[in-house]
Formats: C-alpha cells, structure tokens, sequence
C-alpha cells in the first residue's frame, strides 16, 4: 500500500480528469473527504440505451460505481487501484439528467481494499449502487 | 417470460445497434447461436483509462460483461431484458486493440435469468469476465 | 410484495429460530428496527475452516450476510424472501468468539429489493460485508 | 503463487477433509483434474432453512460454490487459498438429498485469481453456481 496522501478536492477533480474515459464521461469532483468522494456527470445523449424509453445504459452506471469506488479510495491513498472485481446491483432507470454518483471506503488493506458507491439523480433518488475490490498493494 | 422466439445473427445485429450506447461503442454481433452469442468492438481511443499505460477503462469491459449476458439470453427469448445486477472480475490489462465478447445463459427461469460473459482480446486471451442476473419476467 | 407488516424483535427472534440451519448456527436476535436487524451468533468449533489458525470457514460467514440481509427485508415486510444472488467480501480472519452481524435494507421493490449485512466481531471490528438481491414479488 | 504442485483426488480428499466445517458438510472430493474438482456432499437436515417446503439453506450452497471454487485452484497450486470475495446465484431450490459441486478454475494470476463452481442435485440440474476470487499471492 502506498503511503497516506490525501489529496484535496481540486487535485483529485484535476487527475481524475486525465483518463480519456472520464473526460467523455464529463466527471467532476465536487466533493471529496476522508475516505469519500462526489462526482457530477452531466447527461450525453450516447448514454440511452433506449432513446424512445430515456434511460441510460447499465454499462455507464457500472462505471460510474467503479470509478467513485476506486476515486474514494485514492482520497486516502492518493491514487486509483487496480479493479479486482466488482458487483453493481441496479434499482430504477436512469432517465436522461445529471448523475451524482457517491463512492465511500468499507475497508483498506495492505493487498485488496473494498469500496463502495451509490448512483443518483439530480433529485438525490437511487438508481444503482455497488461494490468493487481494489489492487492496494500494487505498485505505482 | 416472453415466448421462445429465436433472432438470427442478422436481426440480432440489427436489434443491439438500436442503442445509442452500442452504437458509439460500435458492436457487431459476429456469430449467435442457441444461447450464445459473440460480439466485436473496435478499439476508440475514448476508451482509454490511463492513455500512456495504454489500456481501457473498467467500466467499458463491465458495459461489454452486461451487454453480451444480456444479448445471450436474447438469443433465446427474443429481446433483451432490465439487468438487477451484475459482477465483472478484471483478469488482465485491456490494451489498444479490437475487442470480442462471448455471452452464454446459465440458467433461464419465468422470473430472473443468469447469464455470463468473457471479454478477449484478438488473440482469443481472456481480458475480464463476469455474469448478471436479469428480469426476464418482465413484459415489454 | 407483501402488505408492510412490522415485526418486532422478539416476534422475528421467534421466527428465524425455525430454520433448522439457524438453529444450528445459534442466531438470536438482540435488535430490529425499520429496515435494520441485527443478530448474535455464539462461537461453534465446526465453523472452523482451520483449527491451528482458528478462524470461520468463508461459508459460514456468507450464510451470516445472507441471512442478516434477508430478514433485514422481513422487518419491512413480514418475511424472509428466496434470495437471487449475493456478494460476499472478506475483510479480515474471523477468529473464535461470538460473531455480530447487522442487516440493512439498501432498496426495496415490488419484484426484487437489494439488502446489504456486516459481519462483526465482539469487539466491533469489521470481518466481512456483503450484499444480496431478494425475489420480494414472490408469493408466500 | 506457490509453485505448480498438482495433488491426486485422495490427497486432496484427505487434505479437504481436516477443516471441522468440512467435517460436519461431510464433504468426498470423487473427481479432481487439472484445474477442476467434484466434491460431495450427503444431505444433513441441519441444511434446512424450512423443514417443511424441504429445501436447504443458501449459506451452505454458499459455502459449497466458494468451497469447490478454492480447491479447484488446489488442483493447480497445492492448497487452498484466502476468499477475497465470491457471488452466489441460486437457480433452484436444493431439495433434500445428496448434492454435488464442480469447481473450476478460470483464470490463475500471481496476486489473485478467480475460479467458479457449480452446485447440482444428484440428477445433474443446476441448483446454484457462482464465483470467487482468491488471494493466490498470499504466503503459507
């Protein structure tokens, strides 16, 4: 595990923003703390999955749980691991409009770390939520 | 559970392109038999989670774990139905390259349905795998 | 999903005894409340995976996280349900001695509802967490 | 990973057989090759969750699926290895009677590796099947 470095809110909003992914995804870091991080996504209309019925892919709110599972971990280590595994249980469509998705630390390890996170609308209702495993003991 | 209607690869095709998602992912379904189905997706830069280490991000894979679970039962009951949850495990980097993913059913019942999925790589190495539970219950 | 019949402590004590499996594990039910149970497991040297080590056997911590989360559904509706599927996460060794474990109620729905459970030791300390998805539109 | 040692059904029945809670599940390993297992198990009806409907508990399909998993990996590697995690999906109920598990390997990694397994009646009908990730870089 790498040493203890938190990074603050705009730092992680900056490197979060590198991946090519994210960038289309349109995240941003508007909170982050000890252990737990907020990422907005504006809606893109690539997201439907059905455009008539308006609601977004499963794909894109399995990504979302992962990154902000994976993000709320690098608030306390000062980086993203690698993804061992995740489970993502899905509870209501998710009609077109901005997507809050919220990840929370259950557990750091020196090898696997589990993290989790909640996906909502704009309203704060549940659309998704879920678990990842993360690689903490994987080198830089 | 809607009857049994079985698609041909054409139609199949034809179906999954619908999505707004699959579309910007560039699916084409390649073979679909009786439960099974295989899918290829040519690399996008956008898919990229780190540009410089060179491979995709997780929530692409975990998008091509639930499509394909999904599309394989497809093949059998005739469209695809709301995924409750998934898991995804992370078995090796997924670096620049076409993509191809072989969803199976495990089990078809009158509510849920299990399926499962393989991601590889052009050379047929096993990238990621998974399987989810979807609603097959459900009216259209 | 059934009428929303609260039970309370002692009633689901009484009913979660019935279960000849939960007879052998030795439940017992020290607090529910509105989506939220939790249950007290006295030690067994057969749950032992390892007697030199002394730790519980992975199975028995899962039943431990399966049945928390479901009967964390049965202080909202009246009753346990069939569970789909569920996600175990180990986090540390779970040494003899009575084991905690502390259901809570994450979404519930007409046809299928997500519950998650952790499993503690005496001392409070988190030694495993998971999730599951019930069939909540299932009749009695 | 410890190095590539491949133990014979017997060894490997031996070995299964000194855990306590594998006593008690009465566990006999009748088929083990590369890679794969096949495991045993009598009924008990401690296994109940409802004597009167007749099935067993999912806590113990749970702990059959992580179980066959793991020493599925033993077939490969010599040993047993630390569940990170599994997922559990029950097809059936599992009526009074013998069942059988096949565990399998899918992918062996240095740190971490991922197997699956399968829970059948004494008829071949899938009951449950699932999948588990394994801590393979972990020392004796």
């Amino acid at each position: 595990m790498s040493e203890d470095i938190k990074l603050d809110r705009a730092e992680l909003d900056a490197r979060i923003r590198r991946a090519p992914y994210h960038q289309w995804l349109g995240l941003s870091v508007t909170e982050a703390g000890d252990g737990e991080i907020t990422i907005e996504v504006p809606w893109r209309d690539e997201f439907f999955v059905n455009a008539e019925a308006g609601y977004a892919h499963g794909g894109i709110l399995a990504a979302l749980v992962d990154l902000a599972a994976d993000w709320a971990i690098a608030t306390k280590l000062g980086r993203p691991f690698p993804t061992i595994d995740m489970r993502v249980d899905y509870h209501r469509p998710a009609l077109k409009g901005t997507l809050r998705v919220k990840g929370k630390v259950i557990r750091l390890g020196s090898s696997f770390s589990t993290s989790e996170a909640r996906v909502e609308d704009a309203d704060g209702k549940l659309l998704a939520s879920g678990r990842g495993t993360y690689a903490t003991g994987t080198g830089k």
